[in-house]
């Protein structure tokens, strides 16, 4: 096969991007802001500062400017894993026999093993910079968790982790990795909050979910000093850090010239597919290009084919501001999956409301699905892909084959997040033929709609 | 700090060396041929095919071409993985304050977690090309047997690995990771060969040892169609593969000004240390350049150190052609370490030729400290180290610590083999102070050696 691209579509480290990328700044109609619980009032940033860093609210309110400069020091830390690798997939194209052309950024090829640590390093970095000493934080996979372990390690800042309890059960090693950062890292639910005690209390069996696992790291850092929450995913600024992903891969198929027809990631939270869709939104939004962009959620917790586009909380608790965004309600409580990154009832209120205004499409998958496609990525491009990451695999693995049919040489960019490091209990269920598919029924449904709050704003 | 370098000095895909680079050709006293254990003579090309692949033989007999091209496919493969990532380690630099400069060549950023990869892809294709079907092998740690489970899937060839019994044990995930590659994996000792079960026989609790697991592998290939017995360590022609670990250092070195002073990496069978310094060598054996060059081994196994130079079988069950190496003597048992992949009896015969004429020097370093050197890297540089590759993290920090003192600003350069995904168990044992150091008695050692042949060449 004659190849006019090399495999690794390189960058430079003077060709990385400097600055973050903010959709907001560009959406023509914005979302709606959050609300405060109790008085229905969009948040001011004072009242987000009692909980979240400063430099992070402000960047979560930030509507106006189009980019914000990445800091000295987060570039340094960058500079030591990034460029994340785009790759030409041959190997995989041989296999599938198709004229399309696949390429995937590797946002897994770093000890965290995902594209968390692009907003673990900011976070850290702000909170530091503010003179904070200790974070709590929340994690389902167990990606985000190593990410921040990692950040704080390198920042000498300390860190309690509540890991959702099934993720913390399936990957004893992901709180191993977590303890050599020198994290605390605790199951959820808990005994060691009134947040986890009470969900203890209803559901004594329950596997978690990070809607809980929030809960705890909120009400952990409103009683310590010095300490704040962060978490890495749903937030606006998280979604901008992640944008160093959209922004290194558009800058490099500019420079070796390729224009992407079909752009794809999962969606759990929405901060890597917000990253990684950010910079081509601007021409989607322009209307200049017509990128057919998706995205895959599992079908276990599907909050954009099946949800409502109404104001929730963000965790099970209670205990966040109000955001309006597609959700299955907060007290849905989604099936012990082994895509706990994508266990999260809602989504991103920007990725919302463009979803909700057309700018993207969603599909769901099955669990065996993602694995099948996974091990068949594995064996042709030689990466053990995460379950979370392998719903894209999916998806573009079946837009080229819908190529095969029509002969469209379609150029199809995916996310890959992450690696499958962390998730070989997954792999041997699936090699086993022990794992289970699961869709849930309306009636599932309709007990976590009845969690979303009855307020004047989701009477409309 | 000023950096007038990247942090990452990247080579473009038209940079990557096309040849492997073979240090036989360039030995002015070439080592001694491997012998037939029977005769008592060379071996001769046919008698190795009969165990292994005919090119693979080539290879190892090859004393003359300095250059050995890379076949197409494999660089179809090759440009997937590599280059792999030369770092300058920034961040460690200021974390120990010296005044040095700190480069690793991280291996380990692919699937199989390690340099292994290298020599795996090389050795399935020349199978497949030789139309074999399926082929054997043995792993310790585990790196091996992943890498060859990957190499054999993307070729589509059936795999049986030997798995050290202590590895398999304490890392179960690596037989899962090589399961989802459809490899067939056996805890050695084991009851499925003649070998295993007279090891077994004379020692029922044994943890196992590569020595062992070689007899099972080359038994169960001489008792299959199509089938050839391959590895990953110890023989010239892993070494000639695993050039490509330093050609790309050297290249990118040259091409970003850097003249190292130190080169450093660990030493098991000897192959990633061989192929990480064979393009040094030549400035080395020709005198142009004077180098200091380090191989790392772990206390618990010290071939070099404390071994003898003479000829010896590779493997416990006394299989194999007799290689002139440094050695401990076949039936040494090392205590079961974390650092499986060099808990090896042997040396590979150039690299024991090459040490023995002095062109590179050997230290030991004890479990512990190399877990120390491992979690201070992980916590400044962001990749977790595997415990083998810590060796090299260890020596590397005390040679900049040493500048630290005299002022020096060596440009010091080391080997980063691998991640250590799949020692987390180790980890944990270190955080939690349950691991131990151990150290061979001269009773232990003599054990060793009365194993080693009593065989004319041995007696001079």
């Amino acid at each position: 096969m004659e190849r006019k691209l090399p495999t690794r579509l390189l960058l430079e480290e003077k060709e990385l991007p400097r600055s973050w990328y903010n959709i907001n700044a560009i959406m023509k109609d914005k979302h709606e802001p959050m609300l405060n619980p109790k008085t229905l009032k969009p948040c001011t940033e004072e009242e987000l500062s009692e909980v979240f860093c400063s430099e992070l609210v402000k960047q979560e309110l930030n509507m106006t400017d189009e980019y914000i400069p990445i800091p000295d020091e987060v570039m340094d830390f960058y500079k030591m894993v990034r460029p994340a690798p785009l790759i030409r997939a041959y190997c995989l194209e041989k296999v599938l026999g198709t004229p399309a052309e696949i390429y995937y950024k590797f946002e897994g090829n770093n000890t965290s093993g995902s594209h968390k640590l692009n907003s673990a390093i900011a976070q850290a970095y702000y909170a530091k910079k503010q003179g904070l000493t200790t974070l709590t934080t929340e994690t389902g996979a167990g990606q985000w968790g190593t990410a921040l372990s990692m950040a704080c390690a390198y920042y000498g800042m300390d860190l309690t982790v509540y890991m959702v309890k099934c993720s913390a059960e399936q990957k004893p090693f992901r709180r191993a990795v977590m303890r050599t950062y020198d994290a605390n890292v605790i199951p959820s639910p808990s005994t060691t909050t009134e947040a986890g005690r009470k969900i203890l209390a209803e559901y004594p069996d329950t596997v978690g979910s990070l809607g809980c696992a929030i809960s705890e790291a909120i009400e952990t850092a409103k009683s310590k000093e010095n300490c704040k929450y962060v978490l890495g995913s749903v937030l606006d600024y998280v979604v901008l850090h992640q944008s160093i992903i959209g922004l290194e891969t558009k800058i490099a198929l500019e420079k070796y010239g390729v224009e992407p027809d079909v752009l794809i990631s999962c969606v759990g939270g929405g901060s890597n597919f917000g990253g990684f869709i950010a910079p081509f939104l601007k021409d989607k939004i322009n209307g200049t290009k017509n990128y057919k962009i998706i995205g895959v959620e599992p079908e276990s917790c599907p909050s954009l084919t099946r949800g409502r586009y109404a104001y929730d909380y963000g965790d099970t608790g209670k205990t966040t501001p109000l955001m309006k965004m597609y959700t299955l309600g907060n007290g849905f409580m989604p099936v012990s999956s082994h895509s706990g990154g994508l266990r999260y009832h809602g989504l991103n209120s920007a990725l919302s409301k463009l979803y909700h205004d057309g700018y993207f499409e969603a599909v769901t998958v099955k669990q065996t699905e993602i694995f099948d496609a996974a091990v068949k990525f594995a064996k042709s491009e030689g990466i053990l892909p995460a379950p979370e990451s392998s719903h894209s695999i999916k998806v573009a693995i079946d837009e080229a084959l819908k190529c095969k049919q029509t002969g469209e040489k379609k150029k199809i960019v995916f996310c890959l997040t992450g690696t499958g490091y962390f998730d070989l209990k997954a792999y041997t269920a699936f090699k086993d033929n022990e794992m289970q598919d699961y869709t849930p029924t309306e009636e599932d449904l309709a007990k976590g709609f009845a969690t979303i709050p009855d307020i004047p704003q989701n009477r409309k």
